[in-house]
């Protein structure tokens, strides 16, 4: 079987160019990076102003198990079929991290015959979006500590810095970190921390930013640190908007590529999905959805995460009306779901599916919830059987939600044509009611008790002191009337990542409040979210390579 | 007097197609990055192979003063000036590191009428090669500590890991820090540090690799720490050659842009002038001089440091032979050597400047004494008077060496008519008898005895304890046999910068000697050498900024 990077490299990619020109783009709208990539100008949002809006689609997904949903790659496989059927469509996705590629993954971009291409490109640097995250942020790092060194006219208390520095890898060791030693000539001396790079609030503010103004502005309301009065200092105190904004000026514009049958795609922003919302930027998708009949977008993890804070937070800000969402699932998952083990995958297990198949339900609920029309699309593997997938349709048929059988990964578009017409039939005859959860005036509690009891399910949510003193404080500072992201486990729709299927009578526990007051946003953080992943113990590093002739390997 | 970010902006900048065009590059031989930006990839040194060499001239300066000697000016100014009197011309430059423009100089591209552009481009991000080697050096970093956490194998010692981790800015914090803090699950704690990009090792390899293959090796040879038996662990050892490469798969290739006069300009590399060698690429150069009739590189700081490992590291590994050496002064800064306060140098004082001549007089000697030609290079200030100029250029003629008068700064090519007539009389009539200062198979103590008693003009070489220990290590190693990397001060010909001028009697100190086995050379540090600065009270940053409408403020 052929690894995804050889079918990538076998692709026959078209010039950027002409796959722009396929959108009404012309040459002076792009800044190309290679023959393959573009940075597209935000001119074009004026220029297709008076253009209608396409349709706009979420694909979310069940809570990920180690067996693997495809979430990417069915976002893509969706795009490439509605292209096949006569719809033009264009999928939006996220930037992938370095960190995860030389961890384990090694690679974000789809699987099989379901990817986006320059697939090399796109996992290393792509057109250097990221990096210029971690330079504007670890710049804001140095202002703020050059501002303690060099007589602290602020007078921001050491112990009270927020604003720690990121890098883009997996690297444990800097979690924890003290920075400032060796004397008086090297900076004053204080605890601190590295996060991966799209875990910063410059990734989330970036891929909320509406335009250069609105990312300025959100820029300067970034709260560093606070004084020895206890009160807010922000990235502007520090004058440091204008050359965070400076640094961001490519990479505001979205990165045009294609899947490997030729449909364009938008890769932009990437921000973390616990910590930050984690949806590809709300500039992309505007401009896609002035480009094409249909956008296939997608959010992190499972819908419980994802598809809230797509709906919830980036849809409340860039004013989006998704017009239906696809929820991924595969019957290995949902075994999983059911309590089979990992090793117990390949064989028929129909009462673990059928126990396993609550997850889901639970997420179907709560799309329908939204207004929004649902797709189940089941991601085929091999070992599937008929009487699984029997009862998977048999379910859904029960609970009046469309569901279809797709091959994506081993046969590219023509494998989701089925889905992309059901998706087209529903998009047409079933007109999407959305609205969102919660009214972010609410109080904190509120957004959070709706977010917790109606999306996950919980009876009863437990706020620690340490969450109440942060409420307190955040309704001080007047900052409580911002939507709530929450950082829970992506692997339960409880705060207990044990807990699989549909788990009931459970508590969330908040534990800390967290302001991100640039990205305008509260983080609930429940149990212990990583922000700094650490590699195994054999990084896929290790079996990465490039020959003389610049044949790539261990980027699958 | 308009701003250097003005001039640039008003510039008419070609398609960088069209100016590839001009050297005999097609659409094949280019990845653009933007209309005027692009990476040319290294088949063309195949391609061209038969093509003869070009002249290859070396703009280097006397020891530098706050005045600004404008070296890169020059070097721009130059290159423009040869194109103007029929000679095909290319500039080979440094690429500007992030940390200094955030923090004083807010550009490093020339300046006035000779600048490179597209200056802002350049002056940010490029084409990313420096975060490409950001991103590689903590991979490194990552997977080191990695190891420690995975159970050390290796048996690496925490306390002797030499492979500190990089941030392309100035932030002093980062200089030495504590790693690996917070508990069993997050790493083995360490002390620790941050350099500035441009000072790690693999900036350094990047310039100095021949091709893929040698870069590959050459990072799997970097020494990371030593085990607890005082063995050397390498790159290698971690496997991490591999992954390091692909990282750097793009940095590799050399960045074509152009100047205000569309003259070509390669811009690849940028290694700190005193931990490393300091010049652009050894892959850019040659190939630039393949494609040109001259060649005009530049060398960091003042030809004490910049001209004497360009000759003896950049040269003897590329086997290259340089044909001229422009020297850059200004009658300001040779009477700042001269002793003339910074307030006073708008007066005329000859005896300053007589005084003063003596720093260049020995760099004029040195450059001779490798057997190249030299032309003195008068950079021009309106302060200047007719009694000064003809004092420089009296003893200049006593000395025997060419010397012009320049005004490029204000002028551009047209400033610089005379310095390219005199360049090419000098090449066409004096054919360069280029010889390495030193043999690289003498011993280390013998090597950085010639360099500082042939170069500097030092008395003696005095080696620290410590110092004398590492020669030791370094020869059970069998690592002696390298060029030796001085890490000097560069304001002065000795290691103390107070000593303007001409300094005699002084005495060398060397303190300690580094390893750099993947950039194959040792580095002798003399007096405190800082591979991370720090900010200003008020740093350039808090004046950058970016308007809506996209002009920029604050990068001149």
């Amino acid at each position: 079987m052929k690894t995804d990077v050889q079918i990538a490299q076998e692709s026959n990619m078209k010039p950027i160019k002409e796959i722009a020109e396929g959108l009404g783009l012309g040459k002076e709208d792009l800044e190309l990076y290679g023959d393959y990539k573009a940075k597209v100008s935000l001119d074009v949002l004026k220029e297709k102003e008076n253009n209608p809006d396409g349709k706009l689609i979420l694909v979310t997904a069940i809570n990920p198990t180690p067996a693997g949903e495809g979430k990417t790659t069915m976002n893509i496989g969706l795009s490439m079929a509605l292209n096949k059927i006569g719809k033009t469509a264009i999928s939006a996705l996220r930037e992938p991290s370095l960190g995860p590629s030389f961890g384990i993954k090694g690679g974000a971009a789809g699987g099989g015959y379901a990817q986006v291409v320059p697939m090399e490109d796109i996992n290393l640097h792509f057109t250097g979006d990221i990096h210029a995250i971690t330079t504007a942020h670890n710049l804001l790092s140095a202002l703020l500590d050059n501002h303690l060194h060099q007589g602290n006219e602020l007078g921001i208390d050491p112990r009270r810095i927020v604003w720690k520095r990121v890098v883009d890898l997996n690297d444990r060791a800097l979690r924890n970190i003290v920075v400032g030693l060796g004397g008086k000539a090297h900076g004053v001396p204080r605890e601190d921390g590295f996060d991966i790079t799209v875990a910063s609030e410059i990734m989330a503010i970036l891929a909320l930013a509406n335009d250069l103004e609105d990312l300025k502005k959100r820029l300067g309301n970034i709260l560093v640190a606070y004084n020895y009065d206890g009160e807010p200092v922000y990235a502007r105190d520090l004058k440091a908007e204008g050359s965070l904004t400076l640094l961001l000026k490519d990479a505001i514009e979205p990165n045009l590529v294609q899947t490997l049958e030729n449909t364009p795609a938008f890769i932009h922003c990437g921000p973390f999905a616990n910590i930050a919302h984690g949806c590809n930027s709300v500039l992309a998708t505007k401009m896609s959805l002035k480009l094409a009949e249909y956008t296939v977008t997608e959010a992190g993890f499972g819908a419980d995460l994802g598809a809230e804070k797509f709906f919830d937070i980036k849809c409340r800000f860039a004013d989006l009306k998704p017009d239906a969402a696809v929820i991924v699932a595969t019957v290995r998952a949902l075994k999983l779901h059911g309590g089979v083990s990992k090793t117990e995958l390949n064989e028929e297990n129909l009462e673990a599916l059928k126990a396993g198949f609550e997850n889901l339900e639970k997420h179907i609920e709560n799309v329908k919830s939204y207004g929004v029309p649902a797709v189940v699309a089941i991601n085929h593997f091999p070992t599937d059987t008929e009487k699984e997938l029997e009862l998977v349709f048999n379910k859904c048929e029960e609970l009046g939600v469309e569901v279809v059988h797709s091959e994506v990964w081993a046969k590219g578009g023509e494998g989701g044509i089925e889905l992309a017409k059901k998706v087209v039939e529903v998009v047409e005859n079933t007109p999407s009611k959305f609205k969102m959860l919660y009214d972010e005036n609410a109080t904190i509690v509120d957004k959070i008790e709706k977010i917790s009891k109606d999306i996950y399910g919980a009876d009863e949510v437990d706020f620690t002191q340490k969450a109440r003193k942060d409420i307190e404080q955040i309704e001080k500072l007047n900052l409580d009337k911002m939507p709530i992201c929450m950082a829970k486990t992506q692997y339960s729709l409880s705060d207990n990542p044990q807990l699989l299927g549909r788990p009931e009578g459970f508590k969330i526990t908040v534990r800390e409040i967290k302001i991100s007051a640039g990205a305008k946003f509260l983080v609930a953080l429940t149990g212990d979210v990583m922000t700094m992943p650490g590699l195994p113990k054999v990084p896929a590093a290790n079996n990465m390579d490039i020959t003389e002739d610049g044949k790539i390997k261990g980027l699958f």
